[in-house]
């Protein structure tokens, strides 16, 4: 396997492009070769089969999405309530509208999983590692509510971005501001 | 365009299946006629194009998901209290996990309207419209909680339900009674 690491960053990227753009079905190495404007045969040097590549796809777009350490230094510096929560969320949601792409990809990747075990499997640890990392995330940050309020948000929230990303019109006459407020209010419950 | 309704749902329901299997890039009238086991050329006479198909897949999953008039009765006859809710959002799983091609069919098209303007319009029409119902009959239905709980609610089981399907190994963990008691109790809000 080739090794130079910002070519192999740029073939991930194309290949990010070219599901959110295409589809699984379109994600081949001809595609990525031509996206990432590299010589044909590039792509097949660096992925050994299809499972490696989107694996590698995978750990991509996870460091895509992730907030800067910057970002979450700043916000753990506020006063640790309820309207640093809604801050939280409107993060995520920033992450996702600034990286359309990124998202789509992984939603391709999702359904790809429902017919490829190993994306499954990788898939699975990925996202349910990132959900008790969360609910750890919260206590240890003294965050208003508990376990369940983690929960609650992070099934509301996969739902509200995945219909933003592919119906943005269900969401678009709900004030987002409004919105978020009350999906925070109602999975902290009551004080 | 032919008029045998029978055999028009027959293809319709045999799209579905090459949607939650292949893929929406899968979806060719050559697959649709193979999977419904009728003679090449057939569904290209049922359906002028890929935008008329798209848009008669989408009605078939909409009826195929809907609950029986019967159920609906049943429910009603109910205590119009938490607990009714709680059995609602139970129904809805249910009815995913009893037909997963619908869910996964619907989930290729939402990506699939990130491509499509005209699908994108009518899809957004579809699930827009739902909501709408969901917060009317909630209201006139006198069951707990406010347009805001509706809305909570079908963002938490939009996102639950997604995680069902593409990532089950996620909620498995989780114990479903107990989570959808949650969902509910935290989208209802203090009484």
């Amino acid at each position: 396997m080739v090794r130079n690491e910002a070519r192999r960053t740029a073939l991930l990227d194309a290949a990010i492009d070219v599901l959110a753009e295409e589809g699984a079905r379109g994600l081949t190495y001809r595609a990525i070769d031509a996206r990432a404007q590299t010589p044909a045969g590039t792509a097949s040097n660096y992925f050994a089969n299809r499972d490696e590549l989107m694996s590698e796809v995978m750990a991509r777009v996870h460091v895509r999405l992730m907030p800067s350490d910057e970002s979450v230094e700043q916000s753990l510096a506020m006063p640790r309530d309820k309207s640093l929560t809604v801050k939280f969320m409107h993060d995520i949601i920033k992450r996702a509208d600034a990286d359309k792409a990124c998202y789509l990809a992984m939603m391709e990747l999702r359904l790809e999983a429902t017919r490829r075990p190993e994306i499954q499997r990788a898939l699975t640890k990925t996202i349910a590692d990132n959900l008790e990392f969360n609910v750890a995330f919260n206590d240890e940050s003294k965050l208003p509510g508990d376990r369940l309020t983690v929960i609650s948000l992070y099934f509301a929230m996969t739902g509200l971005i995945y219909e933003r990303l592919t119906l943005p019109g269900v969401v678009e006459p709900m004030d987002l501001d409004e919105l978020v407020e009350v999906l925070v209010d109602r999975a902290v419950g009551p004080d």
